[in-house]
Parts: structure tokens; sequence; C-alpha cells
């Protein structure tokens, strides 16, 4: 079945790359800015209406400072991305935002930070899918009609790709990117044409619609409030910004020059389309209400609640290109498209912060086994189910989701350019180039400005939107931090406990002899092969124990132990209640008190089979006993397997796992060594 | 917790057996009836009901037929009885309705009979708990208002309790059932003293409505297929005697005897009381309807599907006692409880036949260990599954719930008779005596009766219950059957491909020396302590392997080794991509290759940890591995353990569950050899 899979898997996307080729796939500044940039770009496709979706609160004559928002939200992201180009040159191992914080502010702050980014991975899956629907919905009615289900199903076939392992290529990123980049290029072009060249007046659907104010006439206090709002929806075009910083080892060399150049190109992309978008949706007059089925007026009454509110960038389109025209189409796809990429961007974020938190053992160690597919699955699961929860709750609603979505995206921002000041402080204390200082004190000058920024965005995100549902990606953070950390405790309080103690020797008592057992139920091949090996330790002692269950069974299995003549003694317990395993351990603790030194082994034949269902059918008996054996101090337990005949197909199975890749890897980059610094502990 | 939760059970139930004192607990005949005889008694709390429901098709005027249809139906009880009496005292094992089959007429009827029994545990449970919330409903409207939840809620309670382990007791059992009995008893006394001496005219609630009858004036063979259809209707309350033949063990001496005589109580209480019952309801003119809503008429208008229509046994006991009167809410609960109970043994039955399946390894073999808890409740959420999910798709309606339930019934009797004939055949070859030769063949008569007369109704219960439900019963057959079939050749296959040949040795090479590895990740206690067990073991070669996945890691454990001076060679193997399993494997491949004779002996370290969240946390790395070398032939695993603190408490666990004792203990009766005959496989 494989076999036919594999082949259209192959030519599509090329064939599964062992990761001990990834260092052959750094990715030039054109691949690379694709790669990087489908999410913070697609971003574009939902934060201009939610700017006008709050101003409409005040009415449609509120729309008039939206220019000075998207103002705002530019300085904004020139601020953040300048502070993210000293991020990326000062760790170009990948310094991500978690890193650098922990780095630099201790491990609370790191942690925190962490916990943040966990949260927003799982809010960029929710969003950009939503928005995504939202956005092909504005193509093809069918799709807007059922959005929950469309858009959990298309959280389920991106989850089932990615634990599949599709592999991410370069390739599968720039098309739909470049594709959105430029149509809406064009769409901004065409339109500033046909407006101040033309003299074309282009109409949105929604422009001889009125607006109903929820609270009209607001002044004052209130009204700065609101726009406070709606500059802290605006920053949605900020989310997935960190993801270069992140990614600067699959960077080609020089990473950091590159990455900060790719950086930079980002940020004018972002804010000249998101500036854009907001231009012509002035110009065309496109009317956004926060509850459309009541205050959006055509002709004196509502709407209704059959009416769908298409997405700003949908309508501008329209009125740009034309109802339903090819590049009207085109773009919606692209659209969609680009915010599907943005999503899958977390299913490789998530596991690959899992891998560095477990590194600092706040996650289970086996996370922190690169690519290790088991570990990556369950994290991809957890990803996905708390999305596709997410977007339940909300009925895949983007606007209320991206109340929740901005606040960890801040707290990141703000730590790690809080972090970046220390990092410039505790640098300079040592740096003594006068040329190096100037560099580093401008440096810090830009983190610092950017950390206040940020912390002051963060502080308006926090003010404006806890009650419109912050508050839950805080309690998701909350939730975060505190398993991480009793995790992190527990692994702490076992290092204590098995750290090895110079003075005391290991055990109370050395041991100094062996005494083998091994466990016989029938003389067959497993039972044959165990005694062999069994014989082949030269054990102080050496005999095999057997549990009678059935007195005819135990008499053959002794006359078959004669006429073999076997030279191991055959011990037989008797268990007239068909117990196997208490008999053995009761058996084993006795031999323990009669010589404390004496080390127990224990040889259990198992078989090994191919099928999950054959193993219900197997060993059950053993792994209960090897269970209660390992309570049981002074005890070693020895497997020896038999590999039947089905086992083939699970050795098939594992060779096929060996051979997966994780997705993810492009933007991951080779393996290197993490970057260590004084004040981290390693 | 445990502590608080056991003090009232013990007061409650008494100490729980420790099941090597189960022999102390053999049953008196007076406990022995309540506790094999809830079961059967409880049918007729349903049964007579079923009976009028079918008649009504035709109209009231077919209500005349009841007297014969009782009749046939005592006819058969007697049958049945005598039949099982020849099985009781030719098998005084515990000779079940399974083991009389395989044993005399070969293993795939013993398996069509083991199905047949398996779904109709699931019936039990089903069918006992809808009419036992049936009849508590008459007295407690709200409980019939919310029939299903109830039903459910009641399995679900039922299962809790067996899982946990409440013990059954005689008493438990005597006090309900006796209760049962008496109460039918005297309603039927207290019925027809009041008909016949006072001359009392007593009126059901439903004496005065009308059926509207589905067929009126049927007759020719629609009208017998009609009376053979209520007749087995009628048949239902011969469910559940085949309890006490598959516990003759749990009797005192002479158990034969004993069991016989208590099969015989049974057999005349039961068909007393259905027949008692049946009278009743002919003289309160009670009236039933299959579709109530429709084809009740009262005051000339159906009742509408608002009605509920109580069981006969309630409306019986309300006309006799008085509504609301404190005889009938006794007898009303006394119902409830004793189906309860009934329900209940199905519950000890089902697992005790998987051990017996088990043994003949139709089963997975650890189903075959007495009382392991593990396989225990296994089995027990299998069956309350089940039964949770018939009631949910029948409304928890036990008219719809009987139609499937009567079929397994037969199939079990009718195989075991028949059986029966053939032993009796076997043992008249050989037997001389003539007294004894007279004695068998009489028995031998019987039992072919018996098998006629079961085999008859089984077609009649086929041949009219079919489409009305038989069919889902006969499915569920089909899938143990073909489950148990598709188990027994598995580990038949297994048998032949590790059964020990004397020709050709164990291994095509013979082992000569074993290279030991011990697995290093840092210097701590577990790895200090398995590297002092692998010492010990003198192996041919000894060296300790750590993979690198960390630069800084590996130089630290370097330094630490020369610092302790270790006198065990360590190698390192390097693994760029942190990746731990794959090296492990492939080094220990190159071994093998290399020295082809060689055992490859590996030794982890594991953490012993109590709390299964703890699992996740620990030896998730080493478990992989381990699963992996089980697949490399000529490869051993050695698991060197080390008791976290924290371990203590997954031991305490463990005594407590070694100190549980089963379910349904008493009435299996101390284990003993099962009897082996010739012709049946060991």
């Amino acid at each position: 079945m494989s076999k036919l899979t594999d082949l259209p898997k192959r030519i599509l996307i090329g064939r599964a790359l062992r990761s001990d080729k990834l260092g052959e796939t750094l990715l030039p500044k054109r691949i690379a800015l694709p790669v990087f940039a489908s999410d913070p770009l697609s971003s574009v496709a939902y934060a201009p209406g939610e700017v006008l979706l709050v101003l409409s609160i005040a009415g449609v004559s509120a729309y008039h400072f939206s220019p000075w928002i998207a103002l705002a939200v530019a300085v904004l992201m020139f601020t953040v991305v300048a502070s993210n180009r000293q991020n990326v040159r000062a760790y170009p191992s990948g310094g991500g935002d978690y890193e650098v914080t922990a780095t630099n502010l201790g491990p609370k702050a790191g942690l925190t930070v962490a916990s943040a980014l966990l949260v927003d991975y799982v809010l960029t899956v929710a969003v950009s899918i939503s928005s995504g629907i939202e956005n092909l919905g504005s193509a093809i009615p069918f799709v807007i009609e059922h959005k929950t289900p469309m858009a959990i199903g298309a959280i389920i076939l991106l989850t089932l790709m990615n634990l599949r392992g599709v592999k991410e290529s370069g390739k599968l990123f720039a098309v739909p990117t470049y594709l959105f980049v430029v149509g809406v290029f064009l769409m901004i072009l065409w339109g500033a044409f046909r407006g101040l060249i033309l003299g074309d007046t282009m109409h949105a659907p929604t422009a001889d619609f009125e607006i109903k104010p929820e609270h009209p006439g607001l002044a004052g206090f209130a009204l700065v409030f609101l726009l406070l709002r709606a500059f802290s929806s605006g920053c949605a075009a900020l989310t997935g910004v960190e993801a270069i910083s992140n990614g600067v080892p699959a960077f080609r060399k020089p990473k950091s020059k590159n990455a900060a150049t790719t950086l930079a190109l980002m940020g004018l992309l972002a804010v000249t389309m998101f500036c854009g978008i907001i231009g012509l949706a002035m110009a065309t007059n496109v009317k956004m209400a926060e509850n459309p089925a009541v205050d959006l007026i055509r002709d004196g009454v509502p709407v209704g609640p059959g009416y769908t509110q298409d997405p700003v960038i949908a309508q501008v389109a329209e009125a740009v290109f034309g109802h339903g025209s090819f590049l009207f189409m085109i773009l919606a796809a692209a659209t969609a498209l680009v915010l599907f990429l943005a999503a899958n961007t977390a299913y490789n974020g998530f596991p690959l912060l899992g891998s560095i938190l477990a590194q600092d053992r706040y996650l289970p160690r086996q996370l922190h086994t690169r690519g290790d597919r088991l570990a990556f699955s369950n994290g991809i699961l957890l990803l996905a189910g708390a999305a596709i929860a997410l977007v339940w709750i909300y009925d895949a609603d983007s606007t209320h989701l991206i109340q929740l979505y901005i606040v960890g995206v801040f707290v990141a921002f703000t730590f790690s350019q809080i972090g970046m000041v220390r990092h410039w402080n505790r640098l300079l204390v040592d740096e003594r180039d006068q040329a190096k200082r100037r560099h580093m004190i401008r440096s810090r000058a830009i983190n610092a400005f950017g950390a206040f920024f940020t912390g002051l965005v963060l502080v308006v995100v926090l003010a404006t939107k806890f009650t419109h549902g912050a508050w839950v990606a805080l309690l998701g953070m909350v939730i975060f931090y505190g398993t991480m950390t009793a995790i992190r405790k527990h692994y702490d309080r076992v290092a204590e406990e098995i750290a090895a103690d110079d003075a005391a020797p290991d055990d109370a008592v050395r041991p100094s002899r062996v005494h083998a057992i091994v466990l016989v139920s029938k003389l067959h091949r497993p039972t044959l092969r165990a005694l062999a090996y069994a014989k082949l330790i030269r054990a102080d002692h050496l005999e095999a124990l057997s549990i009678s269950v059935d007195p005819d069974e135990t008499k053959a299995l002794r006359q078959e132990w004669e006429r073999r003549s076997i030279d191991v003694p055959l011990k037989i317990l008797d268990s007239p209640y068909r117990e196997v395993t208490r008999p053995v351990i009761e058996y084993v603790k006795g031999l323990r008190r009669q010589s404390p030194r004496d080390v127990i082994s224990v040889y259990i034949p198992e078989y090994v089979v191919g099928h999950w269902y054959e193993h219900l059918l197997h060993n059950q008996s053993a792994l209960r006993l090897k269970g209660r054996l390992l309570f049981t101090p002074g005890v070693m337990v020895t497997s020896v397997p038999y590999q039947l005949q089905s086992s083939e197909a699970a050795k098939h199975r594992a060779r096929r796992r060996a051979e997966w890749s994780a997705p993810g890897s492009v933007r991951r980059g080779p393996v290197e060594r993490r970057q260590k610094e004084p004040g981290r502990r390693g």
C-alpha cells in the first residue's frame, strides 16, 4: 500500500530527505522569504478588516481615523522588524524569543515566553484556517455556508498531512506566497490607476450600505479607547514576524545578514500591503460591522442573520477586478492558500519549540530527539486538538479568535526585546573596541525602543481586549506554564535522587553473585534459546523455574526436560489458583532474603510479533511479571526475544519509520550546537 | 482514600476473601438456591407478559390460549431441568454447556455454544436491567420516564461495583431472592383466596381497556404460527437455568446430588410462579398490547404515546394487593432487585467462560489466569459496553430485547443435550454392570428427549423471531465465533513455528560468547548499578556505550568516567541528529556481523516510578530502544531497575491489587482440575 502512495508523493514533493542530507538544503533568500513570510504576510488578509470593524462601533465617520491607525501599525511593524534584526545578528544560531529571553532574563521569563508561544501556535492554526475559509468563501459560497465543519476539516487534513510526514519544500511555499504578494500589489496598483488616473469610482459590494453605530458620537476617553482597540486589532498584522529569527540556521551564509535582509523585505512588503488594502477599502467605501446582521443597513433595513460579511481583501478585490472576474478568483484562492500555509508553519514550530523545551527539561525528555516521529505526532495531535476546540467554540469566526491571538505575540516580543537590552548591557561591560561599542549602543537603543513600544502595545492589547477573549489566551498560558514547571520540578527531584554520591556507595550491600532464573512454561524454541543464552553468562547459580498451573502440563514438561537431558535444574512452583506473577515474586523475594548480596537475574523468553493485535495474544503475563519484578530491589530482568515470522512486518515498518523525515526540516536548518552563553545553564 | 472506602465495604459485605481461602466457602442448598436461581426465577417477571403481548396481536380472544402456552412452557421447563440434572451428575466438576459440548461433539460445536453463551450474557444484562427498570417504574413513575438513562446508569453502577471487586456473598443474594419468591407466592395465594374463596372480582389497571387486534380473526396456519411465537416468547422463562450446571463445584458434598436437588426445586418454583402469574393475569383481566399507544383502547380512544404499559407482574400485584399498597411496593422493589442480581450473574459468568475459553486458546492466554484483575476488567468492560449499546439502541425496551435473547439459550441447551447423548453412548460401550447400564440408558433417554424438545424450540424460535431481532443475536454469535477461531488459528500457527525440533538445533549458529553492552547517558546511580550488575555476569566482552547528542555532556561524562576510574571501557557513538535508537541498533548489528556467534547482551538502566504520568517523563527512549532491539536477532535486553522513591506508591497499589478477589468467586467454587475425558484434547 505504501508503495502505491509513495509514488505520487515522490512526484509531487520529491523524494523524502534523510536527515543526514539536511546540510545540503540551505535556503537562498528568494526561497527563504516565502518559507518564513507566509505567516506574517498572510495576516494582511484579516488585519485591515479588524481595524474597520472596531471603528464601525462609533459609526462610519470613525473610518477616517483608519489611515492614522494604519500609520501606527506601520511604525510598530518597522520597530519590531528593526529590533528583530538585532536578535538575528546577535543569535545566528536561531535565537528564537524563548532562547533570547531564557538566556538573558532567566528561566521564569523564558518559560512565560514559551507558554505564550505555544498558545500562539494554537491560535495561528485556528485564526489562519478560519480566515482562509472565509476568503475561500468569498469566491465559493458553499464553503462559507458550512464554515465550522469546513474549517475543522481543513485542520484535520493538515494534521494528517503532517502526521504522514509530507515534507515542506521551498517551492511549495514560493508559488502561493508570491502569487498572493503579486496579486495584492497588482490590486493596489490597478486600483490606484483606476481611481487616480482613470478617475473611475470603484464600488465595494458594501459601498451603499449604512452602518448603525453601536455607540454613536463617541468622544473623549471613550473614543481614545476605541481607537486603541482598533490599533490593537490592527496589530494582528504583526503575528508571525518572529518566524525568521527562529529560522536563521536555515539561511545560506552569511546567515545573519541574509536573515536580516529578508526580515526587512518582509516588513516592507507587509506594511505596503496593509496600508494599500486600508487605502483601497477607504476608496471603495467598504463597510464592516461587528454584528453585521443588526448593524449593517441595506436600503433602510438590517441585512439580517443570512448575510455573510466578506473579508475586506475580498471586497476590495471585487471592487477593483470586478465581481467573479478571473483575477478576483485567483486572488481569493491565493489568499486562502497562503493562510493555510501560515497554519502549516505552526505544525512545524510547535514540535520544534517542544524539542527545545524538552532539552531544558520542561517537557518530557523524549521530545528532545530530533524528528522523533512519536514525539512529533503527539505534539501535532495536541496542537490540532486545541485548534479544533477553539474553532468549534468560536464557530470558526476569525474576528473572535483574533481577540485571543495578539496577547501571546506581544508577550514574546516584549520579553525578547528586554532580553536583548540585557544582552547588549552584558556585552558592553567587556567590549573595549570603540567602533563595536558604538554599534552595540545603537543596537541596544533599537531594542530598548522596541521593548518600550511592544510593551506599550501589550498593555493596550490587554486593556482593550481582556474581556473580549484575551483572558482565554492568558488562561492557556497559565496552564502551559504550570504544567511545564511541574515537569521540570519532577525532573529536578529525580536528578537529585539519583545523583551519584561520592561518599556513599551505590547500594547499601555490594552485590557479589548472580543467581540466574530462566522462566519456563513449555519446552519450545523460545525457551531453549533463553536457556542457551542464560548458560552463556556463567552465573553463580542457574536454574529454570516453572509455575505449575496444570498438573498434566507440568508432568509433560518434566518428562520432556529429562528426555532432552537439559543440564539446568528445573524448579517447579505450585500455583493452585493459576496465578503466575505472585509465586515468582515471592520466590525471588525469598532468595533475596536468604542471600542479600545475590543479584537475581530473571530471563524471560519473549515472542516478538509484527502486529499490535498479536501483542494482545502474547507476552501479557510476561509483561505483567516484568512490571512487578522491576519493583523488587536487587533484580534484573532480561528479555530473550524469539522473532516470529510475523515480526518481519514490523521490521519493515520500523525501516520505513526510520527513513521518515519530520516536516519542517527545511525551515529548521541542520542541527548545530546551541549557542551557550554565560548566565545560561547548560 | 482507599482506607476510607474500605471500612463501609468491609462492614457491608465482610472482609474480601483471599482466593486461597475459597475452599472454606462451599454453599449449602438454602444459599445455593438464591445464588444460582436469581437469574432463572427473575425471568418470570417478564416472560408472562411476553406471552400475552404476542397473543394480543390476534385480539383479546386469543388470551384463552394462554393456559395452554403456560402448560407447554412448564413441560419444557421440566424437560430442561431433568436433562440438566443428568449433566450435573455426569460432570460434577462443573460441566457447563460449553465443556459438555466441546468434549462430546468436538471443538466447533463447543465454540458455537460458547459464542451463543457470550451473546447470552450480554443479553442477560440488557434484558434484566431493562425489565428491572420497568418493574421499578411501576412503583416510581420518575424511573420509567427516564428509562434509557436509568437503565444505562444501572449498568454503569453494576460495572463499577464489579470492577472495584465487590464480592458476592450468599446473603446478598438470599434476601432479595427469597423476598421475591415469597412475595410472588403470597400474591398467588392471596389472589386465589380472594378470587375463589371470597369471590372478589379483582381488576387489573388495564382490566377495562380494550385491545385493537392487529390481525383480527387469525386462523389456520397463521394462528398456529402466532401461538408458536407466543410460546417462544414464554420460553424466556427458561433463561438462566444453565447457571446451576456451571456451578456444581460451589456446592457442598455430595455436590452432584445437592445441585440436582437445587435444580429440581428451582424448576418447580419457576413453573409455579410462571403459571400462577398467567392465571392471575387471566383472572384480573390484564391487557397487554405490542404497541400500547395505538392498540390499547381506553373509553373508545387509543391511550396514546404518553401511556406506560406496566409489566404483568406489577399489574397483577396492583389488582391483588391494591394500588400503592405496602405489599405492592415491596414486591416491585424485590422484583427489580432480583432482576439486577440476575444481571450481576452475567458479570461473573462472562469472565469465567472467558477463562475456560482462554485455556482452550480461543481467547488471549492471559484471561486464563484465575481472578486476574486486568483480564477480568477487560471482560467486564466488553460485556458492559455491549449491553449499554443494546439498551441504547432498543431504548431499554425489554420486549424488543427479549426477541434477541432466547436464541442463544436454546443453541446452548440443544448442543449440550446432544453432547450428553453422545456421552452416554460412549460410556455404554465399556459399561458391563447391568444396573449402571439401565441407569445410563434412562439418562440417555432423558437427554435425548431434552435434545429433541429444545432443538424443536430452537427451530420455532428461529422461525418466529428471526426478523424480530434474533438475527442480531446470530450476528453477534458469528462475530464471536470468527474472532475466537482466528485467535485459535494464530496460537496454533505460533505453536507450530516455535515447536522444538529434535533434529535441527535451536539456532542455526550455536552461540558461544556474550558481548555485554551497558547503555550510559549520565553517570548517576541507575547507571552505576547497571554497571555493577553487568560486571557480575562475567561476559566475554563488557563495554559501556554512550550516544553523544550534545558534545558538552559527552565531554563531562568522559571526565567523570576517568575521575571515578571505572574499569569498563567507555565507547561513544556520535549522533549529530540527536537520534538514540538508530546508532545503537546499527552498532549492535555491526557487532553481530563481525562475530555471528556472539550473543549481544544490552543492559539498560531504567527508572521505576510510581505514577502513570511519571512514565511519560521517563524511560521513553529506553522503551523504544528495547522495542527495536527485540527485533534484532542474537540480542538479549536486560532492564536494570532503579526504584525511585515515588515507586513506593505503585508497590502499595500492587499489594492492594494482589489482595483483591474477583467477584463471582462464591459461585465458582475452588479450582479443581478440569475433568479430562477421552476425545478431548488437553
